[in-house]
């Protein structure tokens, strides 16, 4: 029987708790698990991708089952098939996002009918964390080791004092 | 490594063509996929417990990986610690779902924290498909068969004409 | 070219003004409109199918357009077909109310593929008012003159002091 | 200047660690702060309006401006006006909640316009947390201590083993 | 009797099959249907205006009441007025859709009081799709004959291929 | 016994009808309420942020417990932090707002949890009426009157015909 692969998402500008709660979650039920960094290459971000991925790395450096790609101007689908991932692993906060869950879930299932996107709820203490109001704590200079893993939090404050 | 057992839940009176789409959906990602026909014995449902288990059989019969059980006055998790199951099965169809199953993840986290819950989307074309709705449509004599599969049509129209 | 006949239908338990400004939007749309009063017969109303008929008549005696009808154990298509009507009209008041009315218009169109079914948005002044609210108001005394037509408001004050 | 006083009504049934949040919170923006146990005399509850008083006058005691009454048969505006308060208190746990109080505003501003009713968001913690809940916990022997008041965890465990 | 007259008003950058089952249904309530392109020219878009126009009026060609125009830094309501239109047709895909909806309806009826809008529900196999889905489509390069009417997808394609 | 000061923030470019009643609404609440300009330094304004202030001064000129205050790149809960203000005051229109909201609870929760906030909801008649509505009307030359107060639209109608 072949590896079950799985492939979780986003931009991870920069990683927080939220997501690496589900990065553990998933990993329990795959072979391997991809965190495929995406970013947008029209859009300036916090960090590089390279950092984003070195830090992702870092992070979860003690989870053997998890890798780490960086992908740039492809649709997610096109990754997916790349890396031979059969499920897409989503987060689901509230019922905004299943809005936006719904229409990706939608036109994933028309490019690729035989990948298959499991959602995991976000426990309540991450409901309201996201990287943007990460990226809105650090430019008030506020602290936000309790919202990310404390490599990130390090790496960020650091870049703050320079 | 051990076995891993997922546990789809619901009251399946009757069991939905939504309802089958999960369990085939689902049964790929684990070993054994136990659907749990739970029942309330305060309400008088229009299939006993046990047709409603004799038709799930016959409508997984050729997924081997997928065992019926039925529940009564018991709790989702002591079912799930019972089978040894890690993972709870849910389809979600709208926001209104959304709430009720937050509510319902957090109560299962608080009585089995490691009982992890998955969730997947219903396609478009069963977001309206709900056992409630065929029972309406039976009580109307309208024709169900697009919503449920082949062996439960045929097995309601019948005690409909008696 | 044959007429356009709408159909509007509801328990109307009592009629309420936000009905009747429903009503008087939609009537001018369509050749002949119907208000169809839809009872359940497990559940016991607060004023007879038949008062509601005579009353709704009462309100709607200026216009020339409208007409009232009863219908009792039958699906909406079913009566629609019955009159000739091509359109349902419904009133939408909120996200909940959306819900249901796609649940609604799914059904319908599955039973009836050539019935067009069309919302009108509740005014913000009626947004509020439902049936089961006067119900509610009347059972605690409370003074139902702001949100059903004279007519109904003296009706059912009249029957409260017997 | 007269004394500002607030009421905060529920059923109650029981008391929740949500409710309590709600009530030491809202205690700060008054003189006096009503916990009023409206009672619905047409359903059954699990404690009697009697003892849900003086369960709630036992976990308020060193709360020096919080007072408890019991309603029956009546409306949340009458019982503020005998008492003499200004502020309504609500507590908002999600949108399903919002659409439910927004309607109760619309009436209670209707019948007293002068009745000023203000909201407070509950915490992550107590999001799920509901009286309906813990009844159910209890029916299935589960511990209910994370979610009430001690006073109110012994009472109810004790009548539990009787 | 005068001649009922309507309004669906879009950017249509492209129009979709969604649009189209719209102009569709809408089209057997009216006299005449104008499908009103609104550019907004501080936006650059995929179609300029006038290729928007032409291309709607290729796919309507077999609808005889169907008409084109274009607006450009104008209401909504002052089209409305005059073209002589009696009622704005919205259609609507989900919650959000109807929270925007329930504002533009407010200052429609602000601005002209005579003027109705009524709400057709997209079908289950039209809710995913927009004009914005479609553009993202094209930018990677993916098929976009599913969603919009084939004079369209030609057009398209034949643009990117430039 | 110490001040109850209370904070409303917004932008208020320009204040709206619904701003000033929840300023009338909330002023009662408190022995002092300030209404805090925050002003967003990347974002052109209609108004610059001194203009807001004083038309507000003028507009809330007959409350003498209300008192207007500017600030710039800082977080709210800093300026309540200074002003010792105990309570933020928050208007709630739906249920966007209400996840809106939720987060912006979390995040003051976090970083002072001594703060708390109260939400009044908007009445109806003043639901749709929003600074962004009231600019749109302003750039298509709309009367803005029944929106804002009266030392309002008067000063940008005058800068309007500038």
């Amino acid at each position: 029987m072949s590896d079950k692969i799985g492939l979780f998402t986003g931009s991870f500008d920069p990683l927080t708790n939220g997501h690496l709660d589900v990065i553990k979650r998933a990993s329990q039920l795959f072979d391997v698990l991809y965190v495929g960094v995406f970013v947008n290459p029209h859009k300036e971000g916090l960090l590089a991708s390279s950092e984003r991925k070195r830090l992702i790395e870092e992070v979860v450096a003690d989870m053997p089952t998890v890798q780490v790609l960086v992908a740039q101007d492809q649709l997610v689908v096109d990754v997916a098939r790349e890396i031979g991932a059969s499920y897409l692993v989503r987060g689901l906060r509230n019922g905004m996002d299943l809005e936006y869950e719904s229409s990706f879930d939608f036109y994933n299932r028309e490019l690729a009918p035989q990948l298959e996107t499991i959602y995991l709820l976000a426990k309540p203490e991450y409901k309201f964390v996201s990287s943007s109001q990460v990226r809105e704590l650090l430019q008030f200079h506020q602290d936000i080791r309790p919202y990310v893993p404390e490599i990130i939090s390090k790496e960020l404050q650091k870049n703050e004092k320079k």
